[in-house]
């Protein structure tokens, strides 16, 4: 395999480079040499990417599309797909498989859907169906974030199921319905959790409660696009996309509130200032944050035999900020966060990590990539 | 007050500058608008500084003189101090008052001594003296370094007192002695608790250890220029001086090993490698490290009315990296980096929270200043 660099400029510009063109650069970083591949080009915008029993994987494209990918660059493209709302930071989102999917096939999505009953609004959806020859059959919608609003913005959405088998769906504020985050009568900015059938956990924090809707697990949350299990502990992770600062990980507790827009370390994208204020009771402090905003993506813990070294680590990736950060976990805290692949692979739209051990990232590009890290040889 | 820019480059020119200058800065920090003022130039090589009672201050200049400084300027140099070995990193270093001064006047001074026997060695040593109208008097040296080496570098040191009295000393490794910081025969590369008259305390942890030496606290320190105590626990925290990368801040427990040379995050300036290993089992973690080293001095933990946002936050200050690095700090973790003065001010030697509520930094340059910082109007 020929070692060259990987530029975003480069690999912007390959536009026409086929499927299963390989691009391998090594970089040097604190703890390990690794070797970064692009293993598949020509992805349009990936958003994001499942792992199958056999190594292969599903990955979603913003724009309506279910692609099944090989390690080896074999591409196809699946049926059965849920009609999108591909506008904005809309489309076809998350992708993940049932915890049992050797047994039932399950595979679930996350995108933005139209108004069922035909009104302008729109609002972030979660199907699923079972994984066939060609695509999905028996498609079935399991949850559908009310209410439907007229916006391009904020549709979260990750995809998590807690070790007790309830589905985590991460969702975003819908911009200009920004303080919609604070109250419960609405699915913007809150982390709701439901069954995979999309049945409420009768122990959900506010099925009792008058007026909340009672799939909400946590709220306060602006636009929350990663997600992740502490392999420890199983609770649940999630890091959201601030404004301009603020970018956040939070461990969301049951009915707890996250404290956007009321509380941030941010502030707006004109450097206006959003409030002064970072503590407020009733409000959680983040556990980590980033200023200026790196512009989160995905994150991942990696508990891989390939790099012992980072082993109970926290990845996160990052759209504008073009990298993946390393949070060097120790005890439970941060000791140091690490910058890896920075300008050099593209915006990383998602994370995850392969049955091999080794580290896979999709860059949000009109070609993009599904990028492999392992260590250099 | 003119508020003009404050520019390294501009100090470090200024030689001729007269005492008592003012040159003013308003910066924009992500919680506060803060103004820098240099309120003394002219300092050479200051190293430390304690405030007094009456809100002036003492201040070290690493070639040997105590400097007595009014924030109005007014600056004498004192008399009394003991003969110091000004080569390399060594010199006259910290300066501490006394938890008592007001009844006994006591100031405390660490410092690099020539072998008392007339051997061409060196080592750290503390020395203690009553401030009088001219300067110290009735001075002692309290403690002593072994052995004596010949050495230019690593001296650390700081001075803390313990909530109960005690009076912590922070060291280094002497350079090419690193390996002597894994053994408890010798006080390089350790923290050492002593009562402020020079006894050792009966609850040191290797008081009943069969050729240690009685003062060690802890141990497998590198080079420890920082220490404070933490406000709410009264623990005791240091930051060492890493090699190229390995800044490291730790809560040395008595007794326990902080790792050096064996374990440690840093290479070597010449980039080779010191170990790739960072967990040894006897060892500890560091709380939090920098890679790349920022080149770390003192450390404080705000507490002050002046600046609300910042109070329970640790402030490093950094040398090469010519910055004040704030630790927001929440229930015991930390959540995020700021970096304060970035290129503003110069190589940052120590950082003090004045009876004022403001912050108060002295720069390591020929023409070394004072430097005030506190909320712009
Ligand atoms: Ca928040
Ligand atoms: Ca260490």
């Amino acid at each position: 395999m020929k070692t060259i660099p990987i530029l975003s400029s480069l690999l912007a510009a390959a536009v026409a480079a086929s499927i299963g063109t390989t691009q391998a650069a090594t970089l040097e970083t604190e703890r390990y040499s690794i070797e970064v591949n692009a293993l598949v080009d020509g992805l349009a915008n990936p958003w994001g990417m499942a792992f199958l029993p056999d190594s292969s994987l599903l990955i979603t494209e913003k724009g309506g599309a279910l692609k099944h990918v090989k390690l080896d660059g074999t591409t196809r493209t699946l049926t059965g797909v849920p009609e999108v709302v591909a506008v904005g930071q809309g489309g076809l989102l998350d992708v993940a498989i049932d915890p049992d999917f050797a047994e039932n096939q399950l595979v679930y999505l996350s995108y933005s859907e139209a108004d069922p009953a035909g009104g302008d609004g729109n609002s972030t959806a979660v199907a699923r169906g079972e994984l066939g020859d060609n695509g999905l059959e028996n498609v079935e919608v399991i949850f559908r974030g009310a209410p439907k609003y007229n916006s391009r913005q904020h549709f979260g959405s990750r995809l998590v199921f807690s070790p007790e088998g309830h589905l985590y769906i991460t969702l975003g504020d819908r911009g200009s319905r920004m303080q919609d985050a604070q109250t419960l009568d609405n699915h913007h900015g809150k982390v709701v959790r439901i069954w995979p059938d999309g049945g409420v956990p009768e122990d959900n924090p506010f099925v009792d409660t008058d007026g909340a809707l009672p799939e909400i697990w946590s709220y306060g949350h602006r636009n929350v696009q990663g997600a992740a299990l502490h392999p420890d502990s199983g609770e649940l992770w999630t890091v959201e996309h601030g404004p301009k600062g603020g970018d956040e990980i939070n461990i969301p507790e049951a009915g707890s509130n996250y404290g956007w827009p009321v509380v941030t370390y941010g502030v707006n994208y004109d450097n206006s200032i959003i409030t002064r204020e970072t503590h407020k009771d009733g409000t959680e402090q983040p556990f980590y944050y980033w200023v200026p905003s790196i512009a989160t993506s995905n994150m991942m813990f990696y508990t891989g035999d390939a790099f012992p070294q980072w082993q109970g680590d926290l990845f996160v990736g990052a759209l504008r900020g073009q990298q993946v950060a390393r949070l060097d976990m120790e005890d439970g805290r941060i000791m140091h966060e690490e910058a890896l692949l920075t300008d050099r692979v593209g915006r990383i739209r998602d994370i995850e990590q392969g049955p091999d051990g080794y580290i896979y990232v999709i860059t949000d590009d009109r070609n993009g990539s599904l990028v492999q890290i392992k260590p250099a040889e």
